[in-house]
């Protein structure tokens, strides 16, 4: 099965790194890393993020460097498994890196809903996956406590919920397909096609681990990151989930999300690491009530660990899946966020399996209430046309599909996994005033607050 | 109507040229130009050419240099109006540019069958087309002898007898819209969508006028041109006529051709010009007979201006329409050739006119012959999944298309005209061993001679 090579876009790639699990991680979080220099209290979402950010809609030009912020925020469709477009996030426009500081501690904001540990032993939580882990399950074992084991186990439980919920209401089953990377690590890929409820629903699983290309470290530097190598090598290793589920029937809405994590290791031994993601839903019809649920839904887990963080990261996510040349948002959004490294790896963690366990209630729900509703031939076509603005999204503005693209050696099936199943384009479409197609458009145009 | 907004891309376009019909053309052809430093006779196309374009297939990156040889060799699917396309390439990719010398003159080699005169008044011609030209009927009367007149024609008969010729077949009509461009100019976009026979035909022209901008003009010098504006402004004027046309049955091929002309004026009233365009053909499966036809008919044009437009220039089309990331060709080729600026512009327009003239007998005898084949279902799902790769070219690799849609005040209606009505992704589609639809992937990913 071809491998995703996404360190060998230069031919630089060398030989397989160690898996990320270093000696010196103890100690690591809020110490090697740039919390310090975030600003405080209700400035973390400095003036400077609120002008890269909030310039949506002033212009085609001015929009699409809100949206393309870094290099990282690259997660859209997503379909280069998450963690792998990480990487290519590094390699894929030098000229948008730009550090944001993203998050900072709160003095006297304590988790108020910290969440459970995850109970049973590695061994008895794989048996639960859709395949077995791309890192061996004895590595693993011996590297429990440390955060690259914690958050593959992390991605392989959502793999795996969000796909068994989707066979229970689907009836159909996924195709799991493992690959493997040569320079390092592997991916799982499970996907239904035309299944009695989806038309097409793909959930991507990738851990991958090398060295940075000196390309990649060059630009990840102009972000402001201090990087030193040993003998000039950075060893690194990402890791994520990302999933598109296409539904038949056009009174379910698309949903799309993505969690990843990245580490790289310097010099000294110590590790630079960050986390990004983000769930949104394209619906075809506004709904309101699945809107508030969903977007409430992802600001309960939001508000369980910062009160900015959804309101923040629900307006970069409607920055981020903007399709420019129609002047739409792909859907009504979500949350996003990426490049998240405080106020400390466990603080952020817990944020991120927060939303991570969230996609099934958020979509569930919404999915379930629909699966009976009648449509007619118009409603199907009115689906098929944002289908087409959905591909328009992902081939040319997604920056992991993009890279991905650009990359000889990548899965090109994973990375297209986001496409739908079926797609129509008609000439000069403009839905009639005051029809529900119409409504739909008002809210890709302007993006409103579902809670 | 929208227009489209090309030289404002930096939004340092100014106000409207004159048209670009100058004082000081006659005796220009073979006097300013740079053909005195073409390479003579059979080397024409010289190593340095086959180098660059003859490395399809040798890695995805070299190919991809291949393939994008200069900014100007974005025709594609040219869903931008041919000509103003012509003016995107210059502001999309400086990195690519690079003068190709194309042409000489062949001593001795006299023109075997020049193309007849036009017969007619402009305002008789101008009757049969499918609506009053961009530019003033009265304009062109007065200025009938100059270039960009005779190339205005030349595209709206293009259009009028392409259109009139598809009508006939299908029996439905074609939507007129005139457009107008408030930097200089407009167009004709044409399209029939939802036909008995095609699912979605559209034939544009357009003719635009302006003052390059200062990036424009710099990309250009960087290919070698030199150009002296007056008091720094370099006026141009470009027009061409583009088509794509996606039928409903399997059997009868897409197609979509291409044909340009550009114009910029320098400080002393000299100007320099070129021509490109290309036609190619996009079959679901293969009919040798049908490769033949088309092919050969694409030969003759050329072999009556020089024998070795047609190899070369069916070699470019190869390189152009790569999707890299597949590893296949987007169809089974044609020709493609651009800046074409020797051995005289007598000549090249002679050549381009025998290519226009040639769409409707390259074309439509496929068509005629294939209206009636019956197909089954499996027969479209595999056209579907060839028009889904036909999306993945448009978005992905097209110069025009994603320069348009960079661009601010564009007519996407007119750029994403080429998108198929319908189209299909399946994750891990392949054709089995020994299938038509193989045969078919085989000759996408080996191209082949067919005449």
């Amino acid at each position: 099965m071809a491998s995703i090579v996404l360190l060998t876009a230069k031919q630089t790639a060398q030989t397989r790194a160690k898996r990320c699990l270093g000696p010196r991680l103890k100690g690591l979080a809020g110490a090697g890393g740039p919390s310090g220099t975030f600003l405080p209290g209700k400035e973390w979402l400095s003036s400077g993020f609120s002008l890269r950010f909030m310039s949506h809609g002033a212009s085609g030009r001015s929009a699409a460097g809100a949206t393309s912020r870094g290099a990282l925020a690259f997660s859209g469709a997503a379909a280069v498994t998450a963690a792998a477009a990480a990487v290519v996030g590094f390699l894929a426009n030098s000229n948008h890196f730009q550090r944001a500081e993203m998050a900072t501690k709160i003095p006297g904001h304590a988790k108020k809903n910290p969440e459970k540990e995850d109970e049973g032993s590695i061994a008895e939580r794989c048996r639960g996956f859709m395949s077995v882990p791309v890192t061996d399950i004895s590595v693993l074992e011996r590297r429990k406590d440390e955060m690259s084991t914690r958050m593959e186990m992390l991605i392989m439980e959502t793999q795996a919920d969000f796909c068994k919920a989707l066979e229970k209401v689907d009836g159909g089953t996924f195709k799991v397909d493992k690959w493997e990377r040569k320079e390092g690590g592997g991916g799982i890929s499970c996907v239904m096609q035309d299944g009695k409820v989806f038309e097409k629903a793909g959930v991507n699983v990738s851990v991958v681990s090398g060295y940075l290309t000196e390309e990649a470290a060059k630009q990840m530097r102009s972000r402001g990151k201090v990087l030193k190598g040993k003998d000039g090598k950075l060893p690194f290793c990402a890791m994520g989930v990302s999933s598109v589920i296409h539904p038949k029937n056009p009174h379910i809405p698309t949903v799309h999300f993505n969690y990843r994590y990245f580490e790289i290791e310097e010099e000294d031994g110590s590790k630079q690491w960050w986390f990004g993601g983000g769930t949104d839903l394209t619906p075809v019809y506004i709904d309101k009530e699945d809107a508030f649920h969903f977007h409430n839904t992802l600001k309960e887990a939001c508000d369980k660990h910062h009160p900015k963080y959804y309101a923040d990261f629900k307006k970069w996510c409607d920055r981020y899946f903007y399709v420019r040349h129609r002047g739409e948002t792909r859907g009504i959004g979500g949350i996003f966020f990426d490049d998240l490294d405080a106020p400390d790896r466990e603080e952020v963690f817990d944020f991120v399996k927060s939303c991570a366990r969230t996609v099934v209630p958020c979509y569930l729900p919404i999915v379930k209430k629909h699966l009976n509703d009648s449509f007619t031939q118009e409603e199907k076509d009115w689906q098929q046309v944002r289908r087409g603005r959905y591909v328009e999204f992902n081939l040319v503005y997604d920056r992991g599909v993009k890279f991905g693209l650009a990359t000889p050696g990548s899965r090109i099936e994973s990375i297209l996994m986001s496409l739908p199943l079926t797609a129509r384009w008609e000439y000069m479409h403009e839905p009639a005033k005051g029809s529900r197609e119409a409504e739909m458009l008002e809210a890709l145009r302007n993006p409103k607050e579902w809670v």
